[in-house]
């Protein structure tokens, strides 16, 4: 049995938070101990929709590394690196572009989707259309088997196995087709009660003291049929319950479900006791975020490293890509 | 003054003909005095009609840099080098791309035409669309100032200069636009009357002996109003007419049309008289070809040379570009 091999990527658009916490890296540090892992910074993806604000592109990457190592993905066991330093991405890019049909690409939901929802800007452009054929390159180019996604983006993962699919069928077995690795992802409410989310400004951002955490917290929007102190709740659709969840003890938990749907307990009881883990734990995310902020060559030096072997791998796959395409 | 700058390529899909030597060709041999030139093998542009055919794209390339040599080419004093072995063009490409408005892609008369008249497959392709932002980056990682183009192909490069305008006014000036150096081509026929071209199968090759060129030139088609010996006839639509124009002295241009037009001469007369002079050059240009398909590693060399200048030149300009957009 050969270890399978996972590629995973972020764009670096802005601050991590509790979302990506628990959606994302959570799954990634499992990950590195049972898979040959490559976690990378998409800041080519950055482009596609922000091509007009890179200013903050290489600050933000800068930061997300220090989370990704905060939340404790290992770079001995992890391989950590920027897209953009690793020119392969583009040349497969082009070349997978050559074989991919158009309609692929305009039928692709979440391209009708974002250019239904992001009106502020124009994304009639043409690395906005390809953005899942650079998404092919970017998990075939290391001969990924598995790819972590959410429900939401099976369809893309699709795209990606197709394209693999034509390559192999055109110029020969290169590329195993990437199976997608169904995670189920707790859910995560921003402080409004909607899905957290840096564009609705209600996110917890990894690594904020027990103090700034709670602050968020105290005022935040709960199971919204619960007005008053004396109505039962209902932990499954509250943002507080989902937290409590994901930090608390089974006891805790117990207490929340037992205490909330009684109206036994209120709203107040209920965070004070979230924050009794959540504090600490954002606390202690801090403390290696700010180590690690304090040693930017050191953090520098591991993705640089990173990026080197990355690019190895890159090389090895394009060598067999020009070889079976005769260039 | 500084020296005008110019890019120009050719795909390598088979082997050259008279209408490349006098097309393109013999202007690159005048111009490599007067600029700074940079000639590729456009082998990525191959795949963007020709993925499927991959297999015939090296040797192609390889006869046509002996065909650029033969033609007169001096590799010191213009870069010769191979599209696909200088990265920064998929890179390029791919940043381009993400300011580059699906309509103007779509709207390319180049665009329509050819996906009206190559029936024979399917171009609906994102390379194929992606093809003026390719020959974007190909010409402006050059920073290219002047560009030979015919009359066909301006707006291509009008294309061509709007994306770098837009880059420009996005990121900060880093591009000159690439002006077209519009040259007036002699217009050669193929011998069935049509325009010469390799899918037509009507070509008169670089380099095909006096004999082999003899044979051609014998029953090719002339002014199709000339029926008879005794029919007077027209030099400027006739195929051979446009030949003397290039390969005879001005008495042998001046004797063609008197007695073309007042059927002194006939058409065979006419011919054997091209093959005097066109024979000869045909031959030499022959000799010239062997005798560089005899050292093909010494070939291979200048071309190994030119890709590295034309990669430092190309990581030069990819630095500012990645500077001017803070990545």
């Amino acid at each position: 049995m050969t270890k399978p091999i996972v590629v995973s990527g972020m764009r670096p658009t802005g601050r991590l938070h509790l979302g990506h916490l628990h959606g994302a890296l959570a799954n990634w540090v499992r990950l590195q101990d049972e898979a040959t892992c490559f976690f990378f910074s998409a800041d080519w993806h950055a482009l596609t929709t922000s091509y007009h604000q890179t200013e903050s592109i290489k600050q933000a990457e800068r930061e997300m590394f220090v989370d990704f190592l905060a939340a404790g993905i290992d770079p001995q066991k992890a391989t950590l690196f920027v897209q953009s330093q690793v020119k392969e991405h583009a040349e497969l890019f082009l070349l997978l572009g050559m074989i991919t049909p158009l309609g692929w690409l305009e039928r692709s939901p979440t391209y009708k989707e974002m250019r239904e929802n992001i009106t502020d800007r124009d994304l009639a452009l043409y690395g906005f259309l390809g953005y899942p054929v650079l998404m092919t390159a970017d998990i075939i180019l290391y001969k990924a088997t598995r790819v972590p996604v959410g429900a939401d983006q099976v369809t893309h993962l699709e795209l990606a196995r197709e394209i693999a699919r034509r390559f192999n069928f055109h110029y020969g077995q290169v590329f195993p087709e990437p199976a997608p690795l169904l995670t189920s992802a707790p859910k995560i409410l921003g402080t409004d009660g909607r899905k957290m989310s840096k564009s609705y400004g209600n996110a917890i951002h990894l690594g904020e003291s027990a103090e700034e955490t709670a602050k968020k917290i105290m005022p935040m929007a709960t199971d919204p049929a619960r007005k008053r102190r004396t109505d039962p709740g209902e932990p499954d659709v509250c943002g507080i319950g989902f937290l409590h969840k994901v930090y608390s003890t089974p006891e805790t938990i117990a207490w929340m479900y037992a205490g909330c749907r009684s109206a036994g307990i209120g709203c107040v009881d209920c965070k004070k006791r979230l924050l009794e883990t959540l504090g600490p734990a954002q606390d202690a995310l801090r403390e290696r975020r700010e180590a690690l902020l304090a040693r930017p060559q050191e953090v520098e030096e591991l993705v640089q490293l990173g990026t080197r072997k990355a690019r190895a791998a890159a090389a090895r796959t394009m060598e067999e890509v020009r070889a079976a395409m005769k260039l």
